[in-house]
């Protein structure tokens, strides 16, 4: 896929009157790690030796998978998760990509052979990338990498000799977007934190910025012990948040951190099967949206690849958490708001901004990344005294393939 | 559908080697309430005039649409939302089936058609059903109906007679049977009660016997102020639970109730999805599991008909709110416990202790409910180092629908 095409103005006369169809724009997956696509329902167990089943523990299974993983099986893996993103909906993805060297820790012959695989699964399906080599330098705050992590790692000078090899990539590519990832506070220290976004501002002062923040109470505490404030409030202290920046999970924030990272512009990267089957916690939707917060969806180690499906188990946990139910919803004087349309809203402006791979709504200039929603059948409506909000049933009934997907004008 | 197939056992040779099948049990949804569905996805907004927003303000929206149901449009909204059942791997329905008269509240010239529009749908889509008439007879603990409960109102007497002709229906008809009802506490006196359950096991000491109870904080407390006792510990004290009592919903449970009706041998009818949608609260699951407590899935209001769906947020739900991995899984020294394995299981045998179809289990004498599945692409697996478990997949991944389902041996 090398050439773009953009959303034109159409003028009076050219929309055929008798054509239905229920189209929407193709929205962007905020945050997937695309190999843990083959770990997904393999880990739903417990052994009478577990004494205790978190985060953590699916971990240590992460990383005897990675161990084994070759070039070829990352990007097959890769395509077929790209292929089931297009099949629900998705339109690009942002890849937060760490798994660089072989097995071991040495470099490839081609030091971007990994990126390389996920640059060719996307072109492969037809999905739209923003590639998010990350950095990866501490097995946690002042410890030392595991054997496991040295496929990770990068001093910041490799790494950004990475970015600018990945840079090159983009010619011809108008599908094609190459941003920064931080691993998280836990695995990259506050001077290579910085070193690191100085040498990408002076490649693209506009790239996306992604890291893992918050996502355990663990990690808050390691966080905080190790750097004298909360995660999400140092970033705000020592780097700044803009809305270039994409905060993965930031599923535990006090009330100055939801303050200030929402006023930041930044947005709040929630990936909600993920952080349901790790057991993370709520994140704290009502007061972040609330706070006027931008936020996306990412399907992350993809248990599921439906939109549809993360908005609903968004939506659905907070009314059982909360006992009540329209929740992302806040009434307005004089009219409806709608649910559905409040969620699937948020999640293609905070995916678009995230990846900023230039669709995320189909209006003239835009790039035209269009699905068509193969809708559930119409019920008969006795007394439906108000027509169905079609997102509404999108995002709250059950999740149901998208019937055909355009990215960049492209039929995947 | 009048003929009915068992399972056969097989001898050795019959198996054909090359032949790869995923087949499972077809389950039985527990609490499908059918008109609902055309109500799905039409609720989920907030206006500016709303107060709060929960179960008791959806039902006003719901009674709204009851008013203008009419028998036709019953049975086609049946009708879709069965055949949507099979594709997602249901073969059976108990259906609580509660609005039996004209607007208005006058009886049908057939008072029992509206029950034999469901028996129609049922048979033209070839799903199993277990009928269940609901007695209705109060707006509350001591309030009349109000006039939009109309429809739904009978004396114990009018109520015994439509399930003595439904019951006459039955022949023929290997895979309709017909049981009792009760709403709830707030909406049958004990007397009322008692005299029902006594005129139905006068018919049939082997009926299935369902009630809403427990959903709502608030109705836990009404009954608690009209009866005395909080309501599964009054159906414990009062008339008695056993193994053909469905408890639906059952959210609200003290450790005292939790102890009682999961001894009694009673299934909880849990409803993932729309105790989610309606903000009900949290079913103390990994409690009532761990007493050995029966429980089984259904899809009640029918904002998903998908089994895999329910019981991925009935778990994830729970994972959530208790901050772990793996929930309903308990470890077991010496082998591995796998969670799509035990929810599968539970919802299984809990559907069919509820319907009393005769399926549940791929052996010898059992009902030929099978569903085949359509499993998601196998990925290309480095490090896998242990087998995946099929229902894992099935139950924690996106959900799919079925390839095929046959119920009592026939392909719908």
């Amino acid at each position: 896929m090398v050439a773009s095409c953009r959303c034109r103005p159409t003028g009076p006369g050219q929309a055929s009157p008798g054509w239905r169809v229920s189209g929407v724009p193709g929205l962007s997956n905020l945050h997937s790690h695309a190999f843990q696509r083959a770990l997904a329902g393999r880990t739903e167990f417990v052994t009478g030796a577990m004494a205790e089943d978190n985060l953590w523990t699916w971990r240590r299974e992460m990383y005897r998978m990675v161990d084994r993983l070759t070039p070829e099986a990352y990007e097959a893996i890769a395509a077929l998760v790209y292929l089931e993103m297009l099949q629900f909906g998705m339109t690009a993805v942002c890849e937060f990509h760490y798994v660089h060297h072989q097995s071991g820790g040495a470099a490839h012959a081609n030091p971007a052979e990994m990126s390389d695989r996920l640059i060719a699964a996307a072109d492969r399906t037809g999905l739209g990338l923003t590639l998010l080599p990350v950095l990866y330098a501490h097995g946690g705050i002042d410890k030392p990498v595991e054997p496991t992590q040295q496929r990770f790692v990068h001093s910041v000078d490799d790494y950004l000799k990475l970015i600018d090899t990945l840079r090159s990539r983009r010619t011809g590519h108008s599908t094609l977007d190459v941003g920064l990832a931080l691993h998280s506070l836990r695995a990259v220290t506050p001077d290579e934190a910085k070193a690191a976004l100085a040498g990408m501002a002076a490649m693209d002062a506009g790239a996306r910025l992604h890291i893992h923040v918050s996502e355990t109470t663990h990690e808050v505490a390691e966080v905080k012990a190790g750097l004298g404030a909360r995660p999400v409030q140092w970033l705000l202290d020592n780097v700044g948040l803009n809305d270039r920046w994409c905060l993965v999970h930031a599923t535990h924030l006090d009330s100055s951190e939801i303050a200030g990272s929402a006023a930041s512009g930044a947005v709040a990267g929630l990936c909600p099967l993920t952080e349901a089957t790790m057991g993370d916690g709520f994140f704290p939707l009502v007061e972040y949206h609330g706070a006027g917060g931008a936020w996306g969806i990412g399907t992350d180690s993809h248990y599921s690849t439906s939109t549809a499906e993360e908005l609903r188990i968004l939506e659905c946990g907070k009314r059982l958490e909360l006992r009540r139910r329209n929740v992302i919803a806040r009434p307005e004087a004089g009219r409806e708001v709608h649910t559905g349309r409040v969620l699937f809203d948020q999640a293609l402006a905070g995916g678009e901004q995230a990846s900023g791979q230039g669709g995320g709504a189909l209006v003239p200039g835009r790039r035209a990344d269009l699905v068509m929603l193969d809708p559930p059948p119409p019920p008969p409506a006795p007394g439906g005294r108000r027509a169905r909000c079609a997102t509404d049933g999108g995002a709250l009934l059950g999740a149901r393939p998208a019937r055909r997907c355009w990215t960049a004008g492209w039929r995947s």
